[in-house]
């Protein structure tokens, strides 16, 4: 049971939406309660009535926060940062902001909406695997060519920002669908320096409460 | 010549996107040049070495200002509201920035990536129309239902806000792929109450500098 006014997140354990606000939840040390929707069981439970009225676009993640529930992992991660500052995961330059949303959005915009469960349904399984390749493909290239601009340590500089719960969630998509990262150093290179992170560790798909045993085998 | 300082933005007249970062500009009354890069000219002005320079996503729209290029139409909205605070597009109130965001995510992550020029293309002319009508009329019932919770006159309240400026273009794009509209009372409600609003009619398509008189009659 939840303790009232703890945030509850509607989540898949392997939604890299959903982890990008586990992350963002993680590193900003906001205590919360896991609500699993299997979006495989029974054809997905994220087209049920009763989450329909959730999130209408029938997908996680979803957050319920101060008495209100939010939708859209992106609006979610920009909510915790106006709302809870301390451990700020965006630079206060506008000009670095902006280079941190530009890299959430073109993963959440131009890369994801594309890979997602329901479009490669959508697409047919005949096709959805050079169909997520190119995709994926396509948006890393271009995140390779910001990140030589704006990289340090991390996405934007040395600080670990939103881009970066953005980007781990993708890269780990990249690899499901077998797409070749070896042109994507820099993009590599962060991976790595994140794979370690508490925050980040604790938010992966195989530490998810509701992921099968069989797949950290 | 762009007097210096000026914002030149790399538009397309029917690019819906564009399309946003131009409402958002004139409703702040801010002066800009437009640069027109065509998405069909030549296989696509968008895929040329020069303007890969520009977005390395190859897309409209980008926006010089402040010295800087800016790409990802979202993120650009929210930096002009970041740094031209005048005539806000956003409410001040968290969780209705939050609504507003919803909205203008599940149009730019949900909608429009799935439906746009270089989806299309690669989806194929045989499918194209049907996919377009798929992932619009999916992503307009769920805007419709958050609608049915926040709109006053306009998406968020009776103030027009990013969401607004979301919201109208693709309207344009569900009527140009014959989407049945009449399930969505809401949205057709605010698209009456905009069509004729003096910043919106600036930035339609229609009068651009770029669109063919043909497109026109």
């Amino acid at each position: 049971m939840s303790v009232i006014g703890k945030p509850v997140l509607y989540s898949y354990w392997r939604s890299s939406c959903s982890w990008r606000v586990r992350i963002a939840l993680n590193l900003k040390e906001i205590p919360y309660d896991i609500k699993p929707v299997s979006l495989v069981k029974n054809g997905g439970e994220q087209h049920s009535n009763e989450f329909r009225e959730v999130n209408p676009m029938e997908q996680v993640p979803a957050l319920h926060i101060d008495n209100h529930t939010l939708i859209e992992s992106f609006n979610i991660l920009l909510y915790l940062e106006e709302t809870r500052p301390h451990r700020p995961l965006m630079p206060a330059d506008p000009i670095k902001r902006a280079r941190v949303r530009e890299i959430c959005e073109v993963i959440s915009s131009g890369i994801q909406p594309l890979q997602n469960l329901i479009v490669l349904i959508y697409v047919g399984e005949e096709r959805k695997k050079e169909w997520a390749q190119h995709w994926i493909t396509r948006g890393f290239t271009a995140v390779e060519k910001l990140l030589s601009s704006s990289a340090g340590k991390y996405c934007v500089g040395d600080d670990i920002t939103l881009a970066d719960c953005c980007l781990v969630p993708q890269i780990f998509n990249a690899r499901r669908f077998h797409v070749d990262l070896r042109p994507f150093p820099t993009i590599l290179r962060i991976d790595r320096h994140l794979e370690n992170h508490p925050a980040f560790t604790a938010a992966h798909p195989n530490n998810q409460p509701d992921c099968p045993p069989e797949a950290t085998k």
